[in-house]
């Protein structure tokens, strides 16, 4: 049990950055190296580190091994883009460090086997930093679940409908440090897949027990046109723009259907390149006594057999659920929201990676289940590749899914229900 | 061109009561016959049509052979049971009558190509009575795919979330002339297949001009558990209840994607035996320049490129976009949804037929769309049953589909924006 971490940080990215703020004002976290391939950027977050006051003296580095070598850390996060982070995430468990990597999805199926293989041989854990695990409404339906409210689960929804277009692909707000070619562009011009399903299938896999008594079977992805981008370069910019006329390989709304052993399927859409009015995740939870549902905008309905049907009343009533369900860890949640981003998930998701360091255990997410999220890109991309022909999902566990009965019961566990720890903040 | 058109009626149902007092309000229809094989439903709706004033005096009769049979009317309504309507419906055409069938789906593919095969021996129409093709959300978004609002479709929606479960099937209100063995009790006992796709799909059809310039290529099913059924019996009924302990085929959830020669992707969703919220049609057309998405409890949001992402007041804005967009149908909308039900859109429906007739000329959704929405049904249970592999959706159109490009002209056309006719109502 370690009172205090020392970490190492590889990626200052828009996402690298914000999250390393959060993990700055933790009094148990001392950020000893912070690493990026672009200098600038390093001193960038250098100086933001100091003004903003956070109580850390990290040094600036700018090659990614040299960080990954450290003995005085106990743990490295990979925020890198997502061409290299399973890359950076197998050397540094075989470096002896607990590593946490952020979401993402690998270009080939090999690239998952390898991370459980290095698992397994080193025994060093790693964890995918998927925030929307800890999300309110999804935690509140965790718990409801594992109580048994919404009965038999049968089906589960998720989407990432987020339009990206104009806002990630193309935005000059004149910062060059962080607003020019974003690393999804090349994705989007070359590859066809469900790029980005772990928003989603991240917390349903829990609700599932994906990994510990269930597992994925088989999955099927359909893409439809690729229309959105082409549209908005021949509406929006000039013709001697780099990407006008260029052809994108991206569908613009791809479907998945994921059947787990358990009878229950997933069911998740990709929609980021056509416009629309509002984000939401779809999240979605059927039961045979209950469910969860959220639609419209930021909207998020239960209900549980014996309640009132169409009752307008009864439209987004999570608030009223919040009192009876709302799940431990959520207790301190308003405090939270104002420390970290993403309304607190991204705060929650961090405390769980570093209680598992400081503790010495598995973290809630483990590499079977970061393995398996990581598969779901490269098994989409296949099954669209031939026609939409189901296509099996590895099971990374080789059989012992059934047989891993034992929850991971650390401090944010995700099988069972915990209360919050104390939450560690430095005064500023 | 006929003043007044004299109609036969068979079928006097729940749907078929309903739809039957609609037409009866209408001046230019003369309602000559009415029948079911259930006589006490005949004696029953005679009486109805006396004490409500109803303008009518049709003749019961239990046998619909003798119904079809008779010269003096001009087009016949098949409002039986699935698995009826479509064998009346070639002997109705057969005969020479015009017909009208209520929204269903086949049980053999076959039945589909012997419709469309008597259509082309005999000339005479038959039209699916799908009344949502005439929704005001959805007549809005068919007007503006037409004016190119939306810019190319690339994606579609629907889902029929309708929890049928306490209330149609085991419904005991005491009034034994309808309540008991819904005859949609033996579908979900024996088979698993996306039983009522059209309240979605007819609507989808009608923007994606599918067969008049554009067809469905494929289809696949994908069927979860079937637990929801099982599980309300074990819960709300006593063991002695005849389906207390029986087993269920039908999947609570089927999804169906659809893929188009249009490159475009149809998605659907059949959501029926699982406890829920509210009732939901998912209605949803995503353009590279616009959207219209239904989500919640009968809300729906339109959107088009240049508007504000993310603002909330534009969620649930379908008001707004009446006073610009409203489809001319829908002037005497206010009007329609006092005399017909489910918010007008069952009175729009049989005026589109009813002025088909009337004017001798196609009605608005033909044969070959007939045809092709009945088939999915038993497309889906193909590919549920083979383990939700694409099957080819059948082109009956054979090889026209890309030359049909003369538009249905009707009153009540869905293929080019017409302004509502008066509307005969006979004053009571």
């Amino acid at each position: 049990m370690k009172e205090k971490i020392k970490v190492g940080y590889i990626g200052l990215g828009r996402r690298g950055t914000g999250m390393l703020r959060c993990l700055c004002q933790m009094k148990d976290v001392e950020v000893k190296y912070i690493c990026d391939i672009n200098e600038k950027k390093v001193e960038f977050m250098l100086n933001d580190i100091k003004e903003k006051g956070y109580n850390q003296k990290p040094k600036g580095m700018t090659d990614y091994k040299e960080v990954i070598a450290k003995k005085d850390i106990d743990a490295v996060f990979i925020m890198t883009g997502w061409n290299s982070r399973i890359k950076l995430a197998i050397e540094s468990m075989k470096a002896g460090k607990y590593t946490a990597i952020e979401v993402g999805c690998a270009f080939d199926i090999s690239e998952c086997y390898e991370l459980v293989k290095t698992y397994e041989e080193t025994k060093v854990p790693v964890m995918m930093l998927e925030n929307c695990c800890y999300g309110r409404d999804e935690m509140m339906a965790l718990r409801m679940v594992k109580e048994g409210l919404f009965g038999e689960i049968v089906h589960c929804n998720g989407a990432y409908h987020h339009y990206l277009n104009p806002c990630e692909f193309f935005r000059d707000t004149g910062n060059d440090l962080f607003d020019k070619g974003h690393y999804r562009l090349e994705e989007y011009l070359n590859r066809n897949l469900e790029n980005y399903p772990t928003h989603e299938l991240g917390p349903i896999s829990k609700i599932l027990n994906i990994n510990r008594g269930n597992r994925m079977l088989t999955l099927t992805s359909f893409s439809g046109k690729s229309r959105g981008i082409e549209t908005y370069m021949k509406d929006h910019v000039s013709p001697d723009h780099p990407l006008a006329g260029k052809s994108f390989k991206q569908g613009d709304i791809v479907t998945t259907i994921i059947t787990c052993a358990g009878g229950e399927q997933i069911h998740l859409t990709l929609d980021t390149t056509l416009p629309r009015a509002f984000y939401s995740r779809e999240f979605t939870v059927r039961g045979t006594k209950g469910m969860c549902e959220e639609s419209g905008k930021d909207m998020c309905t239960f209900f549980l057999d014996g309640m009132k049907e169409n009752d307008p009343e009864e439209f987004n009533n999570r608030t009223k659920f919040y009192e009876k369900y709302d799940h431990p860890l959520h207790e301190e949640y308003a405090r939270m929201q104002a420390k970290g981003g993403h309304g607190g998930i991204d705060w929650l998701v961090l405390r769980a990676f570093v209680e598992s360091v400081k503790d010495g255990v598995e973290p809630p997410i483990d590499v079977y289940d970061t393995a398996t999220w990581l598969a779901i890109g490269p098994l989409s991309e296949m099954s669209i590749a031939n026609g939409s022909v189901a296509v099996n999902v590895p099971d990374f566990t080789n059989g012992r899914w059934f047989r891993r009965d034992n929850p991971n019961t650390g401090k944010y566990s995700l099988d069972v229900i915990t209360s919050v720890p104390e939450v560690p903040i430095d005064p500023q």
